[in-house]
């Protein structure tokens, strides 16, 4: 193997596909990028047999040189060192040459490693996908839906499905659905499929893996395509290709848990809300349970409190714009809530609860394609 | 105790004496912030009793008024919570009251925080500073000799006395050195001094001390007096004072240690000397030992290697301006000359060698103020 490439445009693959390099591995060669060269360009991949990146960097692209291959071949190199050296090297070009027994010679300007390199038939081969089930939407929509449910997902591996976020399809409208069994983040949206009557219900992607995902997602509305299989799912960008294994298990039917009645309700604007809540878990942060009262006093004004006994009380009223229904004492997780309104784009919100006891429900008030459920806390 | 203080104001003092408290500290009554109230303004204090910060606000300063007191007092508060909870508040303005059993109250817009204080006069009182030792300088130049010596002090306590910058004066001329008996950096200025006879050799401020000082100082040439006692040191800027103790033990006489021959000597351009170095350590930090080699070649030309038989090799010829003396081979302890050439401002530095197993001087072409040394480490 042997080419010249353009630095940074290899430094931008480099990190993207180290985004799926793990140090904790068991398989020693996935501690290294693959790198493939042919008379197309360059492909590079990086896995943790979880998450796997395949990035594509051509001969030409838009008129412009990127790569000048002298010989096709193939190697694998250290992750941890590599991404580190090229990043670092001096040249606007890096020349690659692979000779025996894998040693492989870097030289940029008058910098030259000589690295020891993996055999390349040892790395294990990407997930073959079979194309069937397509949905295509705009990158930054995804991008969003990742940011408005991933943050949801739960943290323990007591029930693994919900380390996930699930995807269902039907009549070309994507739900997504996270949960942590507190509380619960949904966002709908119109996409396209390859067939109108495309349905799939139990698809769980790791929070993990749309993390990773959308760090190289970009703010444009260029189409990504999702290729789901009963395993893997295959995130199709242009020269990028990002595979992730699903999560097995029956993802819990959430539909059902959604109160449509209404005791109390009000609507609020987002951002003083979110920055009263945010002064009340400065206190119940302590006892670490989060614990935030709201009590509706009259004229819709709305009474935050949270307390910690050794350190003190805080007391805060908000005007709501609109209030209804029944009076309330309610208590919450208020970083839960926190969390929520931080993802809400719109500036107001509309708040619906369902009694002392029973779950409660936030929503934006400019539109219906998401929705927040949050179970409340005992007090005692 | 009963005041209205302008928030902002507030808010950068507090985040000022906060930079002493520690959580972890033996003394609870430290944990908190001592706030004091007069008729002048409000006076804020916080302590690990190694580093103590005092911050005065005062009721009006440029036709500004910024505190306006109802009722004087003094009141301790838990650093952590009110630093955090001061910046939250909604409002341009804070009103802080005092009532019986030191609880406190803090009102801001709707916002009410009730907090248990601590009592004041419980709070250790401030060293008690003779002013008869008193250096001036400007702020910019003690925060820049901060930068270029206290990164090379001990982090280890087998000898307590070299994890602080050695500060000595004679004849207006201070020179502050640190060392970790493998590196050494050392920087002269001079200084106003109350008194032209002034002389000290064993001033030694903890290297800790000065990194939270140099948070403080501005870049600014407004002047700032040191003030030094035999155990303590004091840092007078207007409405602040930073106390610091000094460290017992006698600092080591580094004067002799300074070879004041050359055997091989070259000049050459800082930044792609450290650009070079830092590709070289991205190999030898692997071995944990941050081995790098030089090698004079001929015509002016210095070859950089380092090696780490598992990963690989680099190597990278530099071309040095000027070059005289014997070949010389050395290795040494990469990262601490990446240290020493990132906090020097010339374009070009002087590396003076005085043979393969002596230590060798690094000093800036344009001024004889500053300089570092370094030992070779040997290898096999």
């Amino acid at each position: 193997m042997h080419f010249v490439i353009h630095r940074d445009r290899f430094v931008h693959s480099v990190q993207h596909v180290t985004k799926a390099v793990s140090s904790r591995t068991t398989v020693p060669i996935l501690t290294g990028i693959k790198i493939v060269a042919t008379n197309e360009g360059v492909t590079l991949t990086g896995s943790d047999s979880d998450i796997s990146i395949e990035s594509f960097i051509p001969v030409e692209e838009d008129d412009k040189e990127f790569v000048k291959i002298v010989e096709e071949g193939s190697i694998v190199l250290q992750a941890k060192f590599f991404a580190e050296i090229v990043k670092k090297l001096p040249e606007e070009q890096i020349e690659i040459i692979v000779q025996d027994q894998f040693a492989t010679t870097l030289r940029s300007g008058s910098s030259v490693f000589n690295l020891n390199g993996l055999d390349p038939e040892e790395y294990p081969r990407l997930p073959q996908i079979e194309e069937e089930n397509i949905i295509r939407l705009p990158q930054d929509l995804l991008r969003n839906i990742i940011r408005q449910t991933s943050f949801a997902v739960s943290t323990q591996e007591t029930r693994p499905v919900l380390t996930g976020v699930n995807f269902t399809i039907e009549n070309s409208e994507l739900t997504c659905t996270a949960t942590d069994s507190h509380r619960l983040a949904m966002r709908k949206a119109i996409v396209e499929t390859n067939n109108e009557n495309l349905s799939f219900e139990n698809v769980v992607i790791p929070g993990k893996s749309l993390t990773e995902l959308s760090k190289i997602l970009e703010e444009s509305d260029s189409l990504i395509d999702l290729v789901v299989t009963e395993s893997q799912i295959l995130f199709k960008l242009k020269n990028l290709l990002f595979f992730s294994r699903l999560l097995d298990g029956k993802y819990p039917v959430t539909k059902n848990m959604i109160p449509t009645h209404s005791k109390t309700d009000f609507v609020i604007k987002t951002k003083p809300f979110l920055q009263t809540l945010e002064r009340a878990l400065l206190l119940s942060r302590e006892g670490k349970n989060n614990v935030v009262n709201l009590k509706t006093l009259e004229n819709g004004v709305v009474e935050i409190t949270s307390i910690t006994p050794e350190v003190g009380k805080v007391t805060e009223k908000v005007q709501s714009m609109e209030a209804n229904g029944e009076d309330l004492r309610i208590s919450f997780n208020g970083k839960n809530v926190i969390d929520a309104l931080k993802v809400i784009e719109c500036d107001e919100i509309h708040i619906v609860f369902t009694g002392a006891m029973s779950p409660f429900v936030i929503r934006p008030t400019d539109n219906d394609h998401s929705l927040h459920l949050f179970s409340p806390v005992r007090t005692y």
